[in-house]
């Protein structure tokens, strides 16, 4: 498929299903709308697979692995080969993402999309686009042919987990220096200043954050014109991880799966597929609240609101587990829930009375 | 036990115990303190169980079910026969809190500590006290004596729990009107205006919002000296919910288990046995945000912060289970992940590099 039917072929959500939903939400034994954001959640759900019938058996976390050239202007706590090393650790099943993963019965899928070296290690799967990007403060990341090949891995995985009865997926990564590339594409994409997006990453001292904020300046004085596109903003401040997400999230989309962001990699992931079709923000759920302060920002533009305050900055997909139990009380509120008649609650001795609050 | 000792049997967290957790979760292979909150609720968990030898295999909720004579005021959108059909609900299995019980592999215990009428359904513990309190807006609530008795139900449940083999317990509610029981003993504990604190309930109209802020004006005039004790204020505002709960927070603080709050009535709870002993703060686990005002002023005194936002209302416990896969997660971040070593990651090529950020 071309990139052009991936991002004109999105659909909106099923309004009759939406309301629907509604329907049966107000028909279940509490007061009107007093289950909150689970109940929009529910409704979003149902918008999206057009009806109940969904459980959220089978879900997946897919984690982009890939290096960033930025790395040798000093601008991350960890070692580069950490990319590297940690892919392997989470098919060990012992990184966060994969414990977080492992007790939600979720499938980590981890995709060496641009790791600097070979790996060669049973599970991961192999869709490497090229060994890591070029350095962005000197020059372009990737090529706008690697941005559609690594577009279509993320778009193409999400129709095979589709076939494979995968009911919702989450966008997880791991890739040294990361934060730098997403930061310089949040600041170019919602013109915003570096001060205000510059954060720690994972974990950087004083003076290395310091050193990142000088980096981030150069880049965008390098590569930081008005009025780019999307892509163009992908093609020279971006990463091969990022990349993959945007497929990922368009795929979402495209096939009718809700897709979980994660911090602000993933955040800046859907950012991108938002600004190449707003519909994709319809099939988007948040997690947690990134430590990142970038991340607040591409949430407001898009109008999402995170569910969880758990201060983490670990990246890997680690804070989707948390959300895809909230999808799996949504399959349960509605699937299990009484209904006035089965609570033997007389519903019209409340329907004077209750409101609903948005 | 008399109430004395079960105030100042308290003891504070292992601080041994809680310096190993943070030295194990540095050792693990991720930047250190990356998972945020998570950490913190493994730090507390360890110093509480004095060690990891915790697995949160068996896990309640205990659901104080009671009456409120405030409810001939006009202050609540539900009828008062609610209180007991929604207990049996529970035991059918069709409530909010009974599906997310379920989801969560976590036992409900519905408690009878006060419903008007009697309630033979197999399943609910019956512990009535009386047959629902006194109208708070022209008497008090309830004796010294009932109380008394009340918190000993929920702190020798506690004790049965643990017997059990139970290692954490949530605490919920079913009580029409106990939003303003809750709401006046909030106003009086921490010196609020009315207006501060007075919420929507489960669901009112704006009509019966300004009756219920009528009501609570009149609560205060009749009840709300200054520097009354908190058993006073429980005694003439509370409910005998609020009762059994002071008794289960004392209880979990005693038998060394965290007790997890849900929304503004387990946080009132909460709050007064803080104000017993403020040894209590350190056995609590927040949940969500209600939307009760109240509430997070109550927090903000305890310092406590929740990790949730869903803008839920409907009491029962049903923010619970969310919080308590959290604490799983807890478990499997302590007990499967791997360390540096196992991870095959020089910690030394970090140790200059990463600070942890509280």
């Amino acid at each position: 498929m071309d990139l052009k039917t991936m991002i004109t072929g999105i659909k909106p959500l099923s309004e009759k299903s939406r309301k629907e939903a509604k329907n049966h939400l107000d028909n279940l034994v509490k007061p009107m709308g007093s289950l909150g954001r689970l109940e929009h959640l529910a409704i979003q759900c149902c918008g999206i697979f057009d009806g109940m019938d969904f459980s959220f058996s089978k879900k997946a976390i897919v984690v982009f692995c890939a290096d960033n050239g930025v790395y040798e202007e000093g601008v991350s706590s960890s070692p580069q080969e950490v990319t590297k090393i940690q892919a392997c650790n989470m098919i060990k099943g012992i990184t966060g993402v994969s414990v977080l993963a492992k007790q939600g019965n979720i499938d980590l899928k981890v995709v060496d999309i641009g790791i600097k070296e070979d790996v060669k290690l049973e599970g991961i799967l192999q869709e490497k686009i090229a060994y890591g990007t070029k350095n962005i403060a000197k020059e372009p990341a990737m090529t706008m042919e690697e941005i559609e090949k690594a577009i279509t891995v993320g778009f193409s995985l999400v129709e095979t987990l589709k076939k494979q009865g995968y009911e919702t997926i989450g966008v997880g990564e791991m890739g040294v220096g990361n934060t730098t590339t997403a930061t310089s594409v949040l600041i170019a994409l919602l013109g915003l200043s570096v001060e205000e997006c510059a954060g720690k990453g994972a974990g950087l001292t004083l003076e290395q954050w310091e050193r990142k904020k000088e980096v981030l300046h150069n880049i965008q004085k390098k590569h930081g014109k008005q009025n780019q596109s999307p892509l163009e903003v992908l093609r020279k401040m971006g990463g091969l991880d990022l990349a993959g997400m945007v497929g990922v999230f368009l795929g979402g989309a495209y096939y009718r799966l809700p897709i979980v962001i994660d911090g602000v990699i993933s955040m800046t992931g859907a950012l991108l597929a938002y600004n190449l079709n707003p519909l994709v923000k319809e099939y988007l759920v948040p997690s947690h609240v990134s430590q990142e302060p970038g991340f607040l920002f591409a949430a407001e533009r898009m109008g999402i609101a995170p569910y969880f305050l758990l201060n983490m900055r670990l990246g890997e997909g680690s804070g989707c587990p948390f959300t895809m139990y909230l999808m799996d009380a949504v399959v349960h509120i509605l699937k299990e829930m009484g209904t006035f008649q089965e609570g033997k609650v007389d519903k019209r001795k409340y329907e004077d009375l209750w409101e609903d609050k948005p």
